[in-house]
């Protein structure tokens, strides 16, 4: 048996988990320090700001007073925008969320009949587990336990994003390096809350969940998985609805503001700016937190899954049964440390320090959790074990085991580093496709188009290694732990993750309450490496959602008694093509949407321009309340559709074809729709910055296309727009698609294998 | 036994086939009629030009005598610049094609050790079959026989595109529809040409291989299938080549001319003008003719290896056997019939006319076959008979496989009617491109990617149910014949095809020679049919090409011994999801390529407007042959990387990895390859089409859009421009990634059986 106790792992796992709150706690303390409100600020500290030097508004003579006071009403009304709007979709989501449960409570329990009485085990055929309708009702209540932990998340992330962008802002009057730790503190409450809070309500789960089972893993942790379903659903429409209201607001700021009347993005007269800047904290923000979430809590649920059936369920061994969350707990240890190297060990000091601050961060994290995972590993696995591999059971030892998780988490930072070098306009691609703006907006979208392409083919080769090695080693828990490895720094991924969607907002603000532009200057280069390390947080995003989808897929099969899944059999094949369709019908789905939306928007901001007379003089105040109205409306409206094709898919599926072609359609959607969200992100990713790179001027070349205005410029701007519904609309949501679709079948397999397939049945 | 003697289908194959020929002469003859020198024009007929009215020229007053003149020099230098890319493309392709000549015998020979004795049969142990060293020699032979019959089907299609070009021109002078004829006409010469000529060497070859065979079919029909190879490599190389050539020189001739210039399209003072006319004939004829060819080859090539091992083979029925080559047959006739109810039955009168009388070629077309079909699986095929299933042997119907060839017949049609709604701008999904060019080229080109990306989805059902029907009737064998049944009516199917380029070029002489724009109207009428006929021809490529290349996929298995292709196993699954990737690391590829040899085009075109004087005023010559050097040169050596990418991964995948690492790569770049390539090419033919319905300015709502030149109208310009790699290069040179590594795989199935895998022998 394992080193650490059963009694230390139940008390280790919720103290890294208190640990990590506290810990954020302690970073918004240190955030909320900035004051907001100008007498509080001459107030605080005793010399003027609390600072020693000059800010930049003394420098220069304007009124301090006054920008603060704007700046608190401009995060006023980004904040109070955002919370409606989330408020809102939360409504919709949530009478969706509950007729689902009745669904899965319905389904679930009619594998049995609704039977009351206790059933022999599907994997221990001499023993008896708890009746379905039980499972059905646990997994209902943790459907909505991942549900509302997911609902926090997102929502805890955007309140200390509203929370935190102005005083970023005010933050960068002192200088670069001081706006940068509040923007990556904050970040940083988002990255430790979230983690935390998914393992201790996971945690605690379990452990009610066990009253009622007691010995009988097998349901426990059948169960549980609806935890992950609850987590991704969420995540579903919080990625969709955000996306499609942050790109609808932006392309449509954009159109008219940058394209038609020559305005600056974030300029305050342009009516859907408060709209735009809203969109980035609840769609890059609140999004990319329930996504994160959703993966985390289903790589757990599928290694817990496939556990409960190999030698930690069956033996009844609580430490190894717990060795996925443990992963998480020293995760949370470890991103703490890391964290400190960026706010507390070394201090930013010029904006070229920026990007490599936060790359250390990644790399830092990697190293120490590398370290992390063959302690835990050592500690809490037994030397030699077995795993669940359809049908038989395979030897495992705790070092191969190490392997797996580590593999997970190297291939995560090679995807990110690979992520950079195609989307950072350090490096010749970005710089190849600023280039191509010589000859026009189409040029410009064939290089980007081709990149995003190629940005594809290192990181499924790095994905296809991982998950070679880790099924060689540990069948499908070996791929669901090298998910998990790939999400262990989650915290850290996402402080840098969030840190850019803050920065953008500071950029904003400071344009909106009319700062001095060296102060636009800085916050223009915290959100370029901002960009760039979104597209890297988006890599992990997908990358781990390509192996946990993988590993949920293999408890599925495993739940649903398949053991064979033959492309060869017409069932399967069918399943595969049609799957591998999925994400385009998708992303039709999702741009036609954010373009509609964003027609809608250009026509009010015209219309704004056309009626509201001094408006372009700045002598009158555009109507920003109706441009959010409409990114309201638009998103609410137009997520249903994808979503109800993401949900619906597998239980249609399902249904009428049974478990062999569901299998292919989730095949099919993972290996086609990895690509497409790859290659989607880094697209847009790259036109951004080949925009942002073309108008800093950094190089002699970069001088030669710009400067801003240039019909190069110009170019780069029209890349630029269409990568916004790629980069943040459909690519990331793309993500949900394949890990829910195979999430729901995991939940529903009982039903599927049992009451599936009636289509080929009955012709 | 069959109603058909083996004597009769000795007779009746070549009999069709010769049919087929002479109808292609008789077309060609009818086509030469149009004189292209003045005095010869002159004196045919009696009386002026042979023909009752006036010319449009007599009509205005302008010189008869120099517009012919005219059209005859330009007709040369496109038919002279053709020619020469093609001799280059050839000499480079020869080598390559010399060298993996040698690789097929070496690897194949391999197998049995260059050993000269007979070897016991793989599916029938009782027996000797010939030794592998001599189905290697055969296997090169029917290698080197198809990449010839391919090279020159696309030759004499070019051929016969710039033998007509001109002469649709000077019909145009007469009316819409002496125009239409001639190109229609002209491009039946290439469609009956191409599918005779492909059914009668497969024959010949067939029937002179029998000599040394005799009894072995299965070695016989195993070393047919390097002429699918054949034909698909020489494809690959023409798709690519002369999909780089016509675009570079496309885009380059509108970057600068369209849209910095403001001069027409196919203006005579565009230094790439000439380049670019050249490339419809090069890339859209040449490549589109090897291309179906290749396809054809192989899908008959799949159902005679599958046949081979199944009753037919295995009871020498000799007419069962030749059942894909009788299809064949069939389909020749009906398409000779069909071809008259567009040249001889009815006849074109008027502009709106154009697009029905090319849709009732397909209905007409696919009616009758079915009636052939049915008649020719009623004589030809036993009451019942068994199909090889992996492993088993499956009973079959006559009149079950008839439905098989029936539903890929028809499942052809859906496709090319989807195709036609996505892409004609007769309906709302293009008016819809077309209006979001009203906010710029940013949310043109969103709407146009979420458009190609829906288009996918009907079709992808309908492969879907076509596979799962075929399969379930006659396993590998029905899939292969479904893909028969697509291409049966390939002749009618190449005639609209070509008919496409043929009328763009015929317009863009008209505009070169100085014509009056009322004979442009005339051919930009032609052209646009042409552009959604191309756009059906590539989604009947790309269906077909889907078929085929499963088809093909279940003949490698067969071949290689492969039972289960299990996506639960890592080697497969890794397969799966790299084979997926595959499709966009040749799409980036391919683009790049596109937009570095667009760049340069540029360049000179710039540099001729800026250096030589008197051009813009068109006073001055411009230096053509430069702007054709760097087509050549481009599409030359850009051809290369992603020749080799699609010719080197199954050796390799297969050395290393072993046939289920292949299976899995197969089946991902099948899955995935289908989808972008239907997307691709569907998003390039309405953005083009998009920008024609803002151009022609037939309705209200698109009068509202224009005119040319307007800012609706210069978005529209930036889609076209962009969806020209992605419709004419990378798109349709999916279709022979996916088919040739399949047929590939086959081909060298006993080699990577016997001694591939080497990585995980020794891992």
């Amino acid at each position: 048996m394992a080193i650490l106790s059963p009694l230390a792992t139940e008390v280790f796992i919720p103290v890294a988990a208190v640990i990590g709150i506290v810990f954020a706690v302690v970073q918004w303390v240190l955030v909320s320090r900035v004051k907001l409100s100008p007498t509080a600020a001459a107030a605080s500290g005793g010399g003027k700001n609390g600072y020693g030097d000059y800010l930049i508004e003394e420098e220069e003579g304007l009124n301090d007073h006054n920008v603060v006071v704007k700046c608190a009403e401009i995060q006023n009304a980004i904040s109070e925008g955002a919370t409606s709007f989330l408020f809102t979709e939360y409504q919709y989501v949530g009478i969706f969320m509950s007729i689902f449960a009745v669904v899965i409570f319905l389904f679930l329990g009619s594998v049995e009949g609704f039977s009351t009485k206790s059933q022999p085990c599907t994997y221990s055929k001499d023993k008896y587990c708890k009746p379905a309708l039980f499972t059905a009702l646990f997994s209902t209540v943790s459907f909505l336990l991942g549900a509302i932990t997911s609902l926090v998340s997102g929502f805890l992330g955007m309140k200390i994003a509203t929370y935190a962008n102005a005083r970023t802002t005010l933050e960068a009057r002192k200088g670069v390096g001081k706006a940068f730790i509040t923007a990556f503190r904050s970040g940083a409450v988002m990255g430790f809350l979230l983690a935390s809070s998914g393992l201790v309500v996971l945690y605690i789960t379990i452990n009610v969940f066990k009253l009622y089972y007691g010995d009988d893993w097998e349901g426990l942790f059948e169960s549980i998985t609806g935890y992950g379903l609850g987590g991704s659903s969420m995540a579903l429409f919080g990625r969709v609805g955000g996306g499609i209201y942050t790109k609808a607001a932006d392309v449509g700021a954009d159109l008219v503001g940058k394209v038609e009347r020559n305005i600056p993005e974030d300029d305050p007269r342009n009516p859907a700016v408060i709209a735009d800047n809203v969109g980035d904290n609840v769609g890059d923000i609140a999004g990319m937190g329930s996504d994160l979430f959703g993966s985390y809590a289903e790589s757990s649920c599928a290694a817990l899954v496939v556990a409960s059936i190999s030698s930690f369920g069956i033996d009844h061994d609580f430490t190894g049964m717990c060795y996925p969350l443990l992963v998480s707990s020293v995760g949370i240890i470890v991103c703490l440390i890391t964290t400190l190297f960026a706010t507390d060990f070394f201090e930013v000091k010029a904006v070229k320090e920026i990007e490599p601050a936060l790359k250390k961060q990644l790399i830092i994290s990697t190293a120490l959790m590398t370290v992390g995972i063959a302690v835990i590993s050592w500690l809490a696995l037994p030397a030699k074990f077995t795993i669940y591999n359809f049908g038989t059971q395979k030897d495992v030892s705790n070092w191969g085991l190490f392997f797996c998780v580590a593999i997970g988490l190297w291939a995560g930072l090679i995807i990110g580093f690979v992520t950079e070098y195609y989307t950072s306009n350090a490096y010749s691609p970005v710089q190849d496709v600023a280039d191509s703006c010589r000859t026009g907006a189409a040029t410009n979208v064939i290089f980007g188009l081709a990149l995003g392409y190629k940005s594809v083919i290192i990181p499924i080769f790095a994905i296809a290694v991982s998950i070679y090695v880790s099924f060689s080693i540990a069948a499908m828990y070996g791929i669901a732990v090298a998910a998990l490895g790939m999400l262990s720094t989650i915290a850290t991924g996402l402080a840098i993750d969030a840190y850019g969607p803050i920065s953008d907002n500071a950029g904003g603000i400071a344009e909106m309450a009319g700062m001095s532009h060296r102060i636009r200057e800085r916050t223009d280069a915290l959100d370029a490496a901002g960009n760039t390390t979104a597209a890297i947080g988006k890599g992990f995003a997908i990358g781990s959602a390509a192996l946990v989808s993988l590993a949920l897929f293999g408890a599925f099969v495993s739940r649903a008694g398949v053991t064979v899944v033959d492309v060869l059999s017409p069932k399967v094949f069918i399943g595969l093509i049609v799957g591998a369709m999925l994400p385009y019908w998708f992303s039709a789905m999702t741009m036609k949407s954010v373009g509609s939306a964003a027609l809608k928007m250009v026509e009010e901001v015209r219309r704004q321009f056309n009626t509201i007379p001094g408006l372009m003089e700045g002598t009158a105040k555009p109507d920003y309340a109706t441009c959010v109205k409409i990114s309201t409306d638009a998103s609410i409206k137009e997520m249903i559709p994808p979503g109800a094709l993401v949900m619906l898919t597998p239980l249609i599926v399902g249904t009428l074809f049974g478990v062999e072609t569901l299998s292919g359609v989730l095949a099919g959607a993972l290996v086609s729709g990895v690509q497409i969200a790859i290659s989607a992100s880094n697209t847009g990713g790259a036109w951004d910055n080949a925009k942002k790179y073309i108008e800093a001027g950094a190089s002699e070349h970069a001088r030669t296309l710009g400067p801003k205005g240039s019909d190069c410029h110009k170019a780069a701007v029209i890349g630029d727009t269409i990568g916004d519904p790629l980069k943040d609309t459909s690519g990331p949501s793309l993500n949900i698609l394949i890990k829910l679709m195979a999430v729901e079948s995991l939940v529903f397999a009982p039903f599927f294998a049992t009451q599936g397939g009636i289509l080929f049945k009955y012709l």
